[in-house]
C-alpha cells in the first residue's frame, strides 16, 4: 500500500493560489483537502464544511487543550487551525491531503510533520503582483501598499519551501503543481514496498 | 540562472534502463549524458566518445592520482570511472547531467555530491525479470541464475535511491522519468533565485 503524503501549500494574496488548487482538485479528484477550523463569523457566500468548519471559541480552545490541532494561530481575535484527525486519516489511507496555510502555519506543521512536502505559489514579478493587488481599483494607495508589503514578507519566506510554482500562465502553473504531485508518487518513501514485492520470491 | 542537477541512474540488467534513457534524451535533448572513462577493449559496435571514452590503464591511473574522477571501480581487471570535469561543467551551466552507474558507483557519488538526485529503474516483478533475463534462449540455466542473482542484489539497494521508476510499460516509465526531472526543476534549490528577483524591487 502506497503511503500517503501531506502537501503544504502557501502563497500570498495575488499569487492565484486558490484558482490553481481548484483546478488541481478537478484534475486529481482523489486528493483530499484539509478543512480549516476557525472561530470567525461566516461571510456571505461561505458554506460550512467547504473550506472551513465554523466553531465557537470554547470549542476551539478545547481542541487546543486536547492537542487536536496540527497548527493554529490567533489573528485579529479569531482562531484559525488545522485539525490533525483528517490529515492523519488521509495519510494512513495512502492518500495525498493538501493543507493551505500561511508561512507561519507551514513552519509549524513542518516542525511536527517532517515528511510533509511544501509548495509555495509565487507571482511572476513584483510589477505583476502590484498590478494584481491594485486591480480592485477602488482601494486607497495606502491599502494597496500594505497588501503589497504583506505579500512580499510572505515571499521572503519561500526559501523554506520544497518547491516553487510560479503563476504566470495559469495552465502552466497547474501543470507544474501536478508534476510535483506525480513525481512525489515515485519517491522512494512512497514506493519502498515495491522493492520487497520484487525480492520476496528469492 | 537555474542551477543544474546531477542525476544518478541505476538499474539491473533486465530493467530496460538503456532504452528508457535513450527515449528521455530524445524527448529532452538539453540533458547531458556523462561519458564513462574505461580501460577495457572496445567491443564491436561501440564508438569512442558515445557512451565511453576508451583510455589506457596508465592514463586512467593518472586520472585517479590527480583526483579527476567522481567515482571509479575495477571490474575483472578493467577500470570504469566517471570523470568530474563534464559533470561540474554541466551543473555550472545550469544543466542536468545523467550519470549511469551501478549501485556501488551511485553510493560513491552520493558521498561527495549530496545534491545529486538518484533514480532506480526497476522491473515490475520477479517473474518478469526472470523472463527478460532468460529470453536470449541459448544461455545455460546456471548463467541465467547468476544473472538473476546479480539483478536481485542490485534491486535490494534501491532503497538508497530518491526515486523508483518501474519499467512495466516503456512509455509510462519514460513519462515517469520525465516527471521526476520536470518536478526537480521546480525544486527550491534550483529556483531560489526567483525569490530575489521578485523581492529586489522593494
Amino acid at each position: 500500500m502506497t503511503k500517503g503524503r501531506l502537501i503544504i501549500v502557501s502563497g500570498p494574496s495575488g499569487s492565484g493560489k486558490d484558482t490553481i488548487l481548484q483546478k488541481v482538485f478537478e484534475r486529481l479528484p482523489e486528493i483530499k483537502f484539509s478543512i480549516s477550523t476557525i472561530t470567525r463569523d461566516m461571510r456571505p457566500g461561505e458554506v460550512e464544511g467547504e473550506k472551513y468548519n465554523f466553531v465557537s471559541r470554547e470549542y476551539f480552545e478545547n481542541m487546543i487543550k486536547n492537542d487536536l490541532l496540527l497548527e493554529y494561530n490567533n489573528y485579529v481575535g479569531n482562531y484559525y487551525g488545522t485539525p490533525k484527525a483528517p490529515v492523519d486519516k488521509a495519510i494512513a489511507e495512502g492518500k495525498e491531503i493538501i493543507v493551505e496555510v500561511d508561512v507561519n502555519g507551514a513552519r509549524n506543521i513542518k516542525k511536527c510533520r517532517e515528511d510533509a512536502i511544501s509548495v509555495f505559489i509565487m507571482p511572476p514579478s513584483y510589477e505583476e503582483l502590484n498590478r494584481r493587488l491594485s486591480s480592485r481599483g477602488t482601494d486607497a494607495p495606502e491599502v494597496i501598499a500594505k497588501r503589497m508589503k504583506a505579500a512580499l514578507d510572505e515571499i521572503a519566506e519561500a526559501k523554506n519551501y520544497d518547491y516553487i510554482v510560479v503563476n504566470d500562465d495559469l495552465n502552466e502553473a497547474v501543470e507544474d503543481f501536478i508534476t510535483i504531485i506525480k513525481s512525489d508518487r515515485l519517491n522512494i518513501k512512497r514506493q519502498n514496498y515495491l522493492i520487497d514485492e520484487v525480492l520476496k520470491k528469492c
